[in-house]
């Protein structure tokens, strides 16, 4: 079968390529691949990577074989799931612990594009803890998981900052259900309970800055590759804060990603959150998207159609 | 009656002097104090208070009345408790919430060293959740609170690595419970999954460079008076880790207090901890004391005997 793998030569890519069938255990489901998203996570590691590796989280596409201790989707089953860096493939095999099944009306673009931004946004606000009433400021908004996740804070019942880079990233954010849409380092109007960052450096220097006491700072990212300083009085001006780390890899060997999958597809049937699909390209010619992708100027995910 | 004050002149200091009894609310019971203990919380505050100011949160005394609503310990109990900076008094008004009965067998000074130095790592060491089989490494483990945190995290069944700032502050501390004692910033052998830390600047550093992925750092102090500098890799190299600020005048407003404080107490009384009392002044004479106790030269309590 064809599968993209990491491509030889001067500029990270991705080309075609023959690679075995895949064999599933007896937890995994085989799924026929209709559409996949592209991380910048994954980007970052493909420079990393040998010639020929396999990539590949977000899935969406069709059980062919139902996983053989019947458990799981059904085979014919339309689905989402988190593939383990092998799903830019024709066929994957997914444990069923992280697949979940498709409402009608979610497309395969949609579906795909849900999994890592999807469940990262949900772990990172839910290690924010309470969110009904409270205010969350939310960096990098446009990104792929700051879009999803100022849907789900608001879902929430919180109040929305949405922080961005530039003018031109602001688009589409209010209609989210962010209350606010400002610059970085844009003082907020009233206090901030929970900060979600995925910045790092001096974005997220400037969000602690209006963190209030007793609030919590969730990272799940650090863009900017850089140290995290916060001033002297960083926990004496704010008794009781909190500074957590999440990483979706770590996160799902303690959680219900099916169950999971499962909320954040309802969640876009019944069309709570949009998944956020700002660029669908064939997965035969991914150079353009992706190169979009790594100069952030997608608003949005960008989905390889197979 | 006569109170300790904040006295004028070069250097920060305490005088006897008269003033007005105190009036209980009616959920306070009013005591009369036997013994108080000094912080080095207090210290740092003296030079900011006008010249007069009344000081004190550590006391141990017996109830002479107890409270109006009827609430708390009768009239002749011995107790412990939690003044609001009005302690250092021949008698003062506790609210029975911040008041516990002495058991038979802890004397007074034993008492007045335990309520801040108790509670603070008693907080400290349950917002860091899970201790039983873990490894808590604790740094300024030679001062009043670190020897008290010390002894809890060891009764909690924890691994404990003391960090000290000489080899003059190491005294006594694998009696107290340390299974490691050392200079900061020595590696440790094997994870550590908590830090205790109330240093700041480059001793956190230091100590948060040894946190396993999953750990926790809980800060209750920043004795050193930097910014907070982390790695870039903070968060990344340890996935779900989480830092803390935890300080005892913010956490009490949530807090049992009064149960607390008979538990510490109780644990005193069974010999489980000690309240590590390196010196007992008369409170005619404090300065000495004080002197010793902001230069860092007891290791443990200072303790004023009325």
């Amino acid at each position: 079968m064809k599968a993209l793998v990491t491509a030889a030569g001067d500029e990270p890519g991705l080309r075609l390529d023959s690679v075995p069938e895949p064999e599933p255990g007896p937890g995994q489901a085989l799924v026929a691949v209709a559409a996949v998203a592209v991380n910048r996570g994954e980007l970052s590691v493909i420079g990393g990577l040998p010639p020929g590796s396999r990539l590949g989280w977000d899935v969406a596409g069709t059980v062919l074989r139902a996983a053989a201790d019947g458990g799981g989707p059904a085979a014919g089953t339309r689905v989402l799931g988190l593939a383990d860096l092998d799903g830019f493939a024709e066929r994957v095999a997914i444990g069923t612990g992280r697949l979940a099944a498709l409402p009608d009306g979610v497309d395969w673009p949609a579906a795909a594009a849900l999994p890592v931004a999807g469940l990262t946004a949900l772990y990172a606000l839910r290690r924010a803890g309470r969110l009904l009433g409270r205010t969350v400021l939310v960096t990098g908004a446009a990104g792929g998981v700051g879009r999803i996740a100022v849907q789900l804070a608001a879902a929430a019942g919180a109040r929305v900052i949405a922080w961005v880079g530039s003018a031109a990233r602001t688009e589409g954010l209010a209609a989210l259900g962010a209350d606010v849409v400002d610059l970085y380092g844009t003082a907020p109007t009233g206090p901030v309970d929970v900060v979600l960052d995925s910045c790092g450096g001096e974005v997220l220097t400037q969000a602690f800055h209006h963190v209030v006491p007793g609030g919590t700072v969730v990272c799940f990212g650090n863009t900017a590759r850089a140290e995290l300083r916060l001033p002297a009085d960083w926990g004496r001006a704010r008794p009781g804060v909190s500074i957590h780390y999440v990483y979706l890899f770590d996160e799902i060997t303690r959680q219900d990603v099916a169950r999971a999958l499962a909320f954040l597809v309802q969640m876009a049937a019944d069309e709570r959150i949009d998944p956020q699909v700002a660029l669908v390209a064939d997965w035969t010619d991914p150079a353009p998207a992706l190169r979009r992708l790594q100069d952030r100027q997608v608003n949005g995910k960008v989905v390889l159609a197979l």
